[in-house]
């Protein structure tokens, strides 16, 4: 298995003025390159540092990739830095330079002359185009190592990563394959949902591995072997014992999102949903939405923070208000079948709690009741986070459970 | 000035399961706590690996940071690997233990016998209480050398800095101060800003960097000195200097977000909006109601994806959309006068757009029409992301774009 390691460069990145996406996005590709990821640093605009990470790094792995530092100004000393770590001497580029001065031509603009010297390319190097921005990346290779180089901006350098590091590393470095599947779980905490698979924890290939993020709890299954088909064979059976083990835990196996599986759900059995948000907002239609195609499966979406707005645009009854509070059963039930009937939506979601920070008295902070009304009935259910001080946390997780009750409501009803 | 390094420890970052958040957190504290941050690097669940990495940072730097590897777990290895390489012993502490067994007691569970191990503290360190969690950290100190190891999850880890860890390192390690502003703008691009700050990027103490994010362009100036005052006193004319530079593309200093501005706006002059999205779906909703307290200025939201529920929903008039379709100002500018008038809200937001992916045959994708109705009157603007292939980014720069104009709005009018 060929090794790699990752060098972020970048004093933006040790101030902490913005966030590291780009080492995630690379571990990932190379996890499913089949590319063994053993180490991530992060190194100022520094020549003297990175220069001697860059050789640290050389001596553990085969493959480095840094992203970072291939800009036009002076502080941007990757390439340079690269070059005379392994020997390479920089040439300028003549078609690269009219690529780069073209890039400008086409948004009415001259190019500056600091950005000439992007087009010094390394000679001998496999050259990488930049189609989104002005910096190319580029593959150094020299006794047996390679060191590729790709800009900073994570739009540029995703775009490059697909159309040529990829292909690149496919047909240098990858031996063998690595599968990943993700079963992904809602309602079942991390330490249960172990528990209940404890056994295939242990094994080897497949791999499991759990894992828990914004209250969603995961399942990462892993087979490596010499070709696609024998690393699905490994992985066949396992997630089948899985799924039978959590059964109707699992949203879905390899989704992004609750809000996939819901969009997903909601298209195969032709339906459409509307949305009544009070403590979340607007979140779950924002969530929704997210998803390409939702258009044909959202009707639409009604955020009432005030009382008077949930008798106006739902017209959940004052009495109910009155009697039970807007942070309620009743209310919840109301304001479900007020925007399905006002919508003509198949199935109405309802969220009414309280998302702090700090308790309104009555009621903790990230409790919320969230109701569900299709032509079967209707109901709600009371869900409470447990969490304190975390307005954005609770938010989140209570839109989470209201797309997984419409999730088991379709499936159970549909 | 004293220097610090990370570690982040945790396959599941080298897997690129999970984006690292707390090297932003961590990065931006040590800055403000003027110790310089020279080196992020992120290790597996691999004592040997963890180890080598620990002497090579000790070797450069005074303060090292460890966060993961504390779980109960026995690929949890960060403790005894610290505590090995720097020959501190682990002994059980029974008051911590006891703390341990109450978090599990208080959520009506027993504490699972792995547990235990977590009460096991590095002999003569100083002990982080975990206020959320049950792993303790840690401050290890030998030979003028510190090591901290913290939890991963970043809701424990942040929770354990502030309370515990930020004291401890000001106490300790914190010689001088270094202050830094945050001088926020919307609509202008980073290059225009920068040029217009140009002679300002060269000064030294105050440093002014400019950077970009999501759409929107910033200046970080930042000061050192002995004290706050005199740090203050150096950054009051450059931030003076900026405002009158930038003027109006500046919503705020220090703001955390457009949203933000806009709360505190609509608050000051005691003002109610509401917003009738399309192509942003709640995103608008969802972010305003981000800022604790936005129940006093929002009134209410409506996500209107079709043509049938803008009418219902808005009154926007079926004329309108039929002669000028849904995506244009005259239908911008009728759902922000509906959402005003139906809630009874002082002013009315609207959008209407193209969010992708792919043109919708006569659009662009990354076009929308933005409505501002108040008693003053109402108009519409047209915007364009510029952007394809890129239905998140999209919807997030046109919901700013929406805020934006809300500010400027209010600045106008109020």
């Amino acid at each position: 298995m060929h090794t790699c390691e990752l060098i972020s460069v970048g004093t933006e990145l040790l101030l902490g003025d913005i966030l590291n996406t780009n080492a995630q996005y690379l571990s990932r590709e190379m996890a499913s390159l089949g590319i063994g990821l053993l180490h991530q640093s992060t190194v100022g605009d520094n020549p003297g540092r990175l220069s001697s990470e860059i050789k640290s790094s050389l001596s553990r792995c085969d493959i480095i990739i840094t992203t970072g530092g291939l800009g036009p100004t002076p502080d941007d000393i990757t390439k340079e830095t690269v070059c005379e770590a392994l020997g390479f001497r920089l040439c300028r580029d003549s078609a690269i330079l009219a690529d780069i001065e073209s890039y400008f031509t086409r948004r009415g603009k001259v190019m500056p002359a600091e950005n000439a010297k992007q087009a010094d390319i390394p000679e001998g190097a496999a050259v990488f185009k930049n189609s989104c921005g002005t910096a190319p990346g580029a593959a150094l290779e020299k006794d047996g190592k390679c060191v590729i180089i790709l800009p900073g901006p994570p739009r540029e350098m995703k775009m490059m990563f697909n159309e040529s590091v990829r292909p690149f590393l496919i047909s240098k470095y990858s031996d063998g394959v690595i599968i990943s599947r993700n079963v992904r779980t809602f309602g079942i905490g991390e330490s249960d949902m172990a528990h209940r698979v404890s056994d295939l924890l242990k094994s080897v290939n497949p791999s499991v591995a759990p894992y828990a993020k914004d209250g969603e709890a995961f399942l990462r299954v892993t087979a490596s072997a010499e070709s696609c088909a024998k690393a699905e064979a490994l992985l066949l059976p396992v997630i089948a014992d899985i799924k039978s083990r959590l059964s109707d835990f699992i949203y879905g196996i390899d989704y992004e999102s609750l809000q996939e599986a819901v969009v997903k759900l909601l298209s195969e059995k032709g339906l459409r949903a509307a949305f009544a948000e009070s403590c979340t907002a607007g979140y779950i239609s924002k969530r929704i939405t997210e998803i390409p195609g939702s258009s044909s499966v959202f009707e639409c979406g009604a955020v009432t923070y005030s009382n008077a707005m949930k008798t106006k645009m739902l017209n959940v009854s004052p009495k109910t208000l009155k009697r039970f509070g807007a942070v309620s059963e009743q209310t919840a039930v109301e304001m479900a079948r007020g925007v399905m009937e006002i919508s003509g939506a198949d199935i109405g979601v309802s969220v009414t709690g309280v998302a702090g920070p700090g308790d309104d008295g009555e009621f903790p902070e990230g409790l919320s009741f969230i109701g569900i009304c299709g032509a079967q009935g209707s109901f709600a259910e009371r869900f409470e986070t447990g969490r304190k001080n975390a307005r954005e946390y609770n938010r989140y997780v209570t839109a989470s459970k209201a797309l997984d009750m419409l999730r088991r409501f379709i499936i159970k009803n549909y």
